[in-house]
């Protein structure tokens, strides 16, 4: 399968980012498109995803306090709200559905591999500007994009969590950050910005963050 | 007139802020309220207060990254939303009806009062914390509120400024405002915080706020 | 062993911090005072450090950037100072006496353990205030201040790096942070601070970054 | 006179700043030039530049945190250090000098004019990184450079404030930060960074940062 297209910022960076297969083919993901995954895995993946989703959202906000146009500061505020009142709502609710009501799911403990995520894409935007925290941010928004796409009907036991990521709204949503994102080089960097050194260091951000998400997948509870 | 209730927070900030009532009581307050503010400084003033609402946006975006629970995080992304997608759009048209189109507006040059108030907030809560700004942000929210209070119904010219923050919305936004940052207080430095050295350089920032709010209302066209 | 004096804040999270013991008393600390520890694992741990000590930098340089007094400034300047122009040129000497020259040195890839450590301190930092990123700090300055007092004299192969953090300027340093941070708390939060919400808060700050710790030491070569 | 030679940023930025003339040759910098300058509005200055430094300081102590190189990383913590022990402990001993001791000094309060510079500073630095941050210390840093050598061998009673601009050290600074801030620029975004739309931004950070120099030389006590 090819790469969806999601812009040339990220058919660039996908192709320099070594270990974007290791993640976006990881053998957690294997198991939610055959189904072999188990549900110890799956829950506590929703759990740590839950905490994920609220440093997640402030990664966005931090974006908006750091949009250099109104456009950008629009697109983000939007993000924001999307995080915090639909998805982060329907994750209590996918959770609730699978036994871990609210009050657990908040007392979850952060993981290491989770923390080293966010926390890294948080200080990559606060230390750098907002095309650091873009490059840092794409491959969840992105990589999630792609896995949906091509683990879309699938069917098995997690049909639902494909279809969040494979359905219109997710893949219009990436189609938008993607173009957001290449606005974003060009209005700073110009035409040319694909050759500037800034680049091939917001690449490093971006192969950094894919070999964190890798981590993510890995972690597991003690008893999977 | 007495004080709006906003909370406690803003009892105690308004009643230790020398210059409280220069900021709220301006000439340029006195102006609106009896319709004598000229017509350019109005407008001189509207054309800033557009740049201020893009910084603002940003420093509420910043206190959404800053929040330390769920409710603040949503408090702070809604905020964001208003000014973004209501507040906005709103001076835009006011500005339009006035003769200043969309381009005008966009190529405003911050005036250095302007850029001192926002500037002063954005850093106090980069280097600070939540509260911190909370503190600085609170003068420009409530002020307005106490303003849009005590001038409503004078009628004039100004009228619909004025309704617009005595009205019930706006007032409703300074109630839970005020609500949040006693709450923020709470949280975080349990029920004896107004007795805090922590509360005293809160008080700074709103003091040093309200200067800088004072300075806003002095801006004016060379020639007004 | 008792613990040593670095302090009332040091005391406090120490005794809260579930995860001290398996931090302070990890393998890898066995191994340096048995001299069991593989040469392979230290140098993978030095060339780690060595990137570390870079971030370390940045997060004392934040610190300096959001001091409240003017000796808080002076303190975290003179840290960075000491890191960038004593510690780092150490580690490079001790790096190269064992067969890494400075070229590799710079070339080391960060592994997650390391980025998770430093990017959650720097980010407490900047989504905080001082106290926060004084929290997040503290296990590592005053843990290797215990570990070093706690191997003092245990000769054998790591002697060096032990007479390092054993060494009466490294321990004096600890009494330094530890006393700034008290005086940090004091200066903020008033003679209650321990019994006040932001003192739990700073806690928790301090134990995960010692779970993170606890990482660190077990990162390995592929083949150690 | 021609300008001084602090690199080709400098050079570039200081031609595109349309107050820049009004900075360095403004009546405050005549005054100084022919001793004219009432001793009142110096010490006013003074006592203002004082709390200046300290966020100066500040300042300089986040471009540290936002280094991307060990070179940038060693000369913002040198400056910082510079600062803190040299430059601040001089101005106490002119203050003292002059009648004012450190407590008075302490006391300062901040005028608007001094908030609106040091604040845009550091907001630049934290929502931008650290080009943006330079960008907006260069007009301070090299300003300063430009109309000590301006105004060198000038004597009169403000000849110690011109010689300490005038002389070797400071101009050596001044050329070793011009030269940093080209090398950033070279590394970040190629040999064509001054034809990019991100130079642009920066440039507008330089200008802003002029406009508000020229508010700082306005400041001046009441009875001035």
């Amino acid at each position: 399968m090819t790469a969806p297209d999601y812009g040339r910022a990220f058919a660039l960076w996908r192709a320099r980012a070594p270990q974007w297969q290791s993640y976006t083919h990881h053998a957690f993901v294997e198991g939610l498109r055959t189904g072999d995954l188990s549900r110890a895995r799956f829950l506590h993946y929703l759990r740590q995803d839950y905490v994920f989703l609220i440093h997640f959202a402030r990664a966005w906000a931090l974006a908006a306090a750091k949009a250099d146009t109104l456009a950008e500061l629009r697109a983000a505020s939007a993000t924001v709200q999307a995080l915090v009142h639909v998805e982060m709502p329907l994750h209590v609710q996918v959770c609730a559905a699978a036994g871990i009501d609210a009050a657990t799911l908040e007392a979850t403990e952060e993981a290491p591999a989770n923390l080293a995520y966010t926390r890294y894409v948080l200080e990559a935007g606060y230390s750098g500007d907002f095309l650091d925290l873009m490059a840092a941010l794409a491959p969840c928004v992105l990589g999630y994009g792609e896995i949906g796409a091509r683990l879309a009907g699938s069917g098995g036991p997690y049909a639902d969590w494909i279809d969040t990521y494979a359905g219109p709204d997710y893949q219009a949503l990436c189609r938008d950050v993607g173009a957001m994102i290449d606005g974003a080089l060009l209005h700073r960097l110009g035409p040319g910005w694909a050759d500037l050194p800034r680049f091939d260091r917001l690449t490093q951000h971006y192969s950094t963050a894919t070999r964190l998400e890798v981590g993510f997948w890995q972690m597991g509870p003690a008893s999977a």
